[in-house]
């Protein structure tokens, strides 16, 4: 059959869904449609009907807008997505929203809308395979095997994260990642020639990449051949750069930037269908030869057959590494790998261990890295002061493709959106560090990581005017708030080493979402806790010291500022004041107990409650209230060292007594 | 005098200073000294006893972390920074903060410190220049005529907004920035081999600049050349890749990371002291000969005068223009401009205008841009969506160098921070525009504009689930509060056209800092106001109905929900509910008014509060406390039309209603 008319189906379907919905992006799906055709009917390895089979070839959109295109690709080729569902496009609770949403639609490997963050996902993608297949391949038993497949467009090139993502996956020389840029010439704001200029060919040679240009994005051999020879080199992920006509087909719109982000308009849409030789007017409408050409059920089922029967024989000569990798892609841990922490946790609250929260978590990941071989992660450039290395992490050594501690270097975005790409991929838990105020570069891929409920843990070190000297642009004020605030996020700000090794069996556990540990540069005082205050901290918020009798006054504090709410405590508590202190290290976890348990740690009758934290105050109204009292930041930080700072912004145990006592 | 030991002087101030305060980086300041001696000495003009002189070439340190270079280099060439400063550095209140901060050391252009930013700055600096001299210069009488000077370091050039600056360098031929950057092969990590493989200059050579490489650092005689051969280069901007030994001068850390960050340690610093042949161990001790070699008061009140008198002759032959330069480097409007807004504001209350808030934003625009020719601005990629493109503002012409609207293409985080760049320069009044969603792709230049006090103007439109179809991805939730939350930033999220107006006009009228507009896609409910209420609109907050007698039920809204505040209110009222409604526009503005205004809109007494906005609903406790209920947001939004999705998320005047009548 023609491949154009097969291509034209992609099209027909695009832009009749978009027209449906009467909003969405028709551009690009008509203009990408022939290369989606090669890469879809003859140059993946996948089955419709099992869209988690794990050696399945990884397709990206990182262009999102483009969602029409993906949706149309997952019906024609047998994915459970109905012509209904194409006419449900955009609407709520369909499996077919606005930008594809990998928990929404079967065959949708990551969430993507946000540019050039797709790009870095399937980054992270291609290195899950490659460090995988180095743990786990045998000679002639290849049980991880697969390519990494991205379409990016203008937008996602002119993002700066692609830098960060193509300038890494050059270095970690991720041969089996294909990435094809539709290179048509629009953007929303029109014709890109006043506003991107760059020679994308040149830069991505600059990053170690294979580049394949002026590719005819309509000319399905060219786009053929450009693949195999990608396939061909070993050592350098590949770019292919595909000219092609946005809104490809639409007599009137192809090429210009009304075809981008706007329905065709239904004459235009008709006026396309001529245009195309579309013998079919009506709308959604496929003709069944054209669906049997794109059915790839058979073939996909064969193609994982091939490999159920691959990795029966590797079961057969490695049947532990066998099961080991089964735990490993389905995200199970160890046995006993809790129980072990648990003894940490009490040994370290036996010895009242004294450091840093960043320093136990250092020392939590030394044992971590030495009980979960699937632990993956790095820091943004700051391993010496975020402390992320534990003792079985071996730095990534590329020539040898072994280690599990990645130096991402300066790219805090890039990072964390990799980091989204390996827990899409499975096989691993990662994990990244930066200092907290750097969680701003990073910060649209982390409420990622949140949308798509991937467990990925980060590692924020320096998370408050502790950090001292270097000032009002490292010293974090409203990001704990900013964190606490996004959905679908837990946040941990841990009191001490105690309160850290908690925090990190909590983020380990979590499996839903991803999980935020803010950790003090300067050291902190260990709290005493009975047996039953050390598993209370897994609550999120907890009773600390206790009121001789009912509580009259109630101080919160979290992370280093704890300490400050137990000196006040215990001053009133001499002066005969019923005071309470509650520790919370969660927001979240606190907020997901029952309320009986909630109100009695915070009765709703005790209005007296002074909340103290080196952050925006803000936040701390949803505990206070407005007869409350809240010690905090209400200003950019400074330069000076760390108690002078606290001196200074009068965050201390005197403050928090002061409020106290000033509570009517 | 050698030139060695005029750089020597810096190394050592610098390694002095960082061991004065335990706590710095003297690997970055002792590797540039001998660039940085060629820069100051010999290449810029500017003048140390006026850092304000509006013809003095712009100096960036992009690698802020490298303080005390850029501290030690403003005490040698004359500016107020003594040794008496040096010694205070990073201690509370100094002139010399841990990162240089424009607002607290006289000489410092920028903020630096967040990596890649300062690089960003430069670029928006060196696009002022260029735009500001298309617009002022006569034929002999280059009134503005400077380069953009900018160190990076490889931090810098990691980071993603170098990516996104850069290409903008380059589409703009800024052929007056040239940019060193500082190749000493040391991250914090370490050797960089395994994290920034990057071909700088070929990635470089792609975004369209002149690159001159494999310039030795050490040698100032290359370093001169390199600099004249940039100058000679008259459509592009130069980056010189300097070859540099990090710590240059230390003779047991020199080349190693442990010269990054770190004091020396005191005994390295005599061993460094020895190393360099420096003659004297006393600390903080530079001969009076090199002092005099170093001073560059006369020289830059030579220059100075030079253009005192260049433009004295300006201001003769063009006596309107030469004002109207002072008026736009002063910041001082034009006469008359607010009343023709008041104007329209009063119009806009009277014809009860019936747009969204992005629209009457764009018709706020189509007056500014023809009253204000100061005005700078454009969009992420997304002008015919933010629509902030007013009447008066052409696109940007780069070979004609005209018009004052800039196609930024997708880069909202180097918009953002090339907007702050333009707003330190000078002479203009820079706005920028994305969807609030992607304001976090920017998120730390926004912050940066708001340390800074930098009167930045942030347009961000389709601000919640009213934006609709395009899902999740796209939705602000938290973003709001983010924003709320930054110190010194002021967030306007206007109920209707008249709103805008007045956010508008603060947003221009405020000098110290940025202004964040939040605006909507859908179209707005107009409402009712006398002229009191509309004037208390500048209050940020204000009763905008009434209840009869003294209210018992305060219901708050802001921007597209207040309607639905009005519309329970209504009902409530006819059921006899004394019911007051607040708008709350912007709750910044409105915390900064008196208190005896804030009692007087939200009465203590009254605790039956409710507060609803299409975003997190944690913000709001800060107003409706332990006791009020808040109709908002509990997670992420959803791919549907937006009146499906006020349903399905309850925000709804229903539920206003409902949450009025169940308070107790």
């Amino acid at each position: 059959m023609d491949k154009k008319k097969l291509a034209d189906a992609i099209r027909i379907l695009s832009m009749d869904g978009v027209q449906n919905a009467n909003s969405g992006h028709p551009g690009a799906p008509m203009g990408m449609a022939d290369i989606a055709e090669v890469l879809f009917r003859r140059t993946m390895r996948y089955n419709p009907k099992n869209p988690s089979w794990e050696n399945r070839d990884r397709f990206v959109l990182s262009n999102g807008h483009a969602s029409m295109l993906l949706y149309s690709l997952l019906h024609l080729s047998g994915y459970d997505v109905t012509l209904e569902d194409l006419k449900q496009f955009r609407r709520l609770g369909s499996k077919t929203p606005g930008h594809p949403e990998c928990d929404m639609t079967p065959g949708v490997e990551t969430t993507t809308g946000p540019l050039g963050q797709g790009f870095a996902n399937a980054v992270g993608m291609a290195l899950a395979e490659k460090k995988l297949a180095a743990t786990f391949n045998k000679k002639d038993l290849p049980i991880v095997d697969h390519y990494t497949y991205a379409f990016v467009g203008d937008g996602c090139l002119m993002e700066g994260i692609s830098h960060e993502a193509a300038s890494l996956a050059g270095t970690w020389k991720l041969n089996k990642l294909i990435t094809f840029y539709d290179s048509n010439g629009i953007s929303i704001d029109g014709e890109i020639t006043d506003w991107f200029t760059d020679d994308t060919a040149q830069r991505f040679s600059s990053y170690g990449w294979h580049v394949i240009s002026d590719v005819d994005g309509h000319d399905p051999q060219a786009i053929g051949k450009a693949i195999a020879k990608a396939k061909s080199n070993t050592d350098q992920p590949t770019l292919i750069i595909c000219n092609t006509v946005i809104g490809f087909g639409s007599p009137n719109k192809q090429g210009k930037a009304s075809s981008h982000g706007a329905a065709l308009g239904d004459e235009e849409v008709s006026l396309a269908r001529k245009h195309l030789g579309w013998k079919y007017e009506e709308r959604f409408f496929i003709p069944q030869e054209i669906y049997e050409a794109w059915d790839f059920s058979k073939q996909g089922a064969e193609f994982e057959k091939e490999w159920d029967e691959l990795f029966a024989e590797y079961k057969k000569q490695y049947p532990i590494e066998a099961d080991e990798f089964m735990r490993r892609v389905q995200g199970a841990y160890p046995d006993g790998w809790e129980a072990k922490l648990d003894e940490t946790i009490a040994k370290w609250q036996a010895d009242k261990l004294d450091v840093a929260s960043r320093k136990a978590s250092q020392m939590m990941l030394d044992q971590i890295s030495t009980l979960l071989p699937e632990l993956i992660g790095g820091s943004a450039d700051l391993t010496p002061s975020n402390l992320t290395q534990g003792k079985g992490s071996e730095s990534y050594d590329i020539e040898e493709n072994r280690g599990g501690y990645l130096h991402f270097g300066v790219r805090e975005f890039g990072m964390m959106a990799i980091l989204n790409g390996i827990a899409l991929h499975g096989g691993f838990v990662p994990y990244g560090g930066t200092f907290l105020m750097f969680m701003e570069y990073a910060r649209n891929a982390i409420r990622m990581s949140a949308i798509m409920k991937l467990p990925v843990i980060q590692v924020y070190t320096h998370d408050s005017i502790g950090l001292g000297e270097d000032g009002p642009t490292h010293q974090a004020v409203e990001q704990a708030a900013n964190l606490r605030m996004t959905p679908n996020m837990e946040v941990w700000r841990p009191a001490d080493a105690v309160e850290t090794a908690v925090a990190w069996k909590s983020a380990l556990k979590r499996k839903d979402g991803p999980t935020s540990l803010l950790l003090s540069r300067q050291n902190l005082v260990p709290q005493e806790r009975t047996d039953k205050q050390v598993q209370d901290i897994n609550k999120g918020g907890y009773v600390i010291w206790e009121s001789k009798g009912k509580p009259e006054i109630i101080l919160i504090g979290t992370g280093s500022e704890l300490d400050l709410a137990m000196q006040a405590a215990k001053r009133l508590d001499k002066e005969g004041k019923k005071v309470r202190v509650v520790s919370m290290p969660s927001c979240e976890v606190f907020e997901s107990q029952d309320e009986a348990y909630r109100e009695n740690v915070l009765p709703s009758s005790v209005r007296k409650r002074v909340a103290v934290e080196a952050a925006w105050t803000d936040y701390w109204f949803k505990y206070v209230g407005l007869d409350g009292k809240i010690i905090g930041m209400h200003s950019f930080g400074a330069s000076a060292p760390a108690d002078k700072l606290y001196e200074h912004f009068n965050i201390t145990a005197d403050a928090v007594y002061d409020a106290a006592l000033s509570l009517k």
